[in-house]
């Protein structure tokens, strides 16, 4: 019996200004806003909005170079992945790789939030950018 | 105030196959799958996927003339939109309006699994396909 995940974490939604669309999610949806944090390993902005036992995570690339810059530059705007919430991610990680699913890296790594984070591999998934995220 | 969605409902993903993705979110990721149905009005057969207090709703075209179809068509398989529930969602779609936002009916109309839903045009969110499901 595998150890599934619990539920899930946030969805990642790619955008070109996190200031455009704040007022979409606090004013018009009446969201709240968790916090703002930058995350220099990805040169990305994060802002997180609450919902339920859930956040919508906005990403706002910071430089060219960033993993969110390309994907806007190649598909535009919206959704970029679906973060579950995992225990023990290495464990995890290891037992999806027996599986033949492919990941991004071999080792998770500090994404925002300071969660631990790995994504799998998008040809693995049916193209769906799944990422496995631990909150220590 | 406004009467925020309350919860990440589902998550709708676009598959041609259902059949063939199955096996990733039983089998490798461990999840459960609660039941699958046909919505006739959108040419569709779903599969929901219980995690935590939401679900990942799999959608596979059965015609080419389901918007599934289309959509995979012009952007391939991959996440489809995010359904966030709300409670009298007749009030919600006439208050977005209010602030501007686009709905792609003007009414709701049903669901899969019985809800009442409506989405909300993709350029009033920045891209992103955002339906509104209330359960009774």
């Amino acid at each position: 019996m595998k150890e599934a995940p619990k539920k899930i974490d946030h969805i990642g939604i790619a955008v070109k200004s996190i200031e455009d669309h704040l007022p979409f999610y606090e004013n018009v949806l009446g969201l709240t806003l968790l916090k703002t944090e930058v995350v220099e390993s990805q040169k990305v902005k994060v802002a997180f909005i609450e919902i339920g036992s859930s956040k919508l995570e906005l990403l706002e690339p910071l430089a060219d170079t960033s993993p969110i810059a390309s994907f806007i530059e190649k598909k535009g705007e919206g959704i970029h992945h679906i973060a579950l919430g995992v225990k023990d991610i290495e464990d995890r990680l290891q037992e999806i790789r027996e599986d033949g699913i492919e990941t991004l890296s071999e080792k998770p790594y500090k994404g925002a939030g300071g969660a631990d984070v790995a994504f799998l591999h998008p040809r693995s998934t049916g193209r769906v950018l799944y990422e496995f995220c631990e909150k220590k």
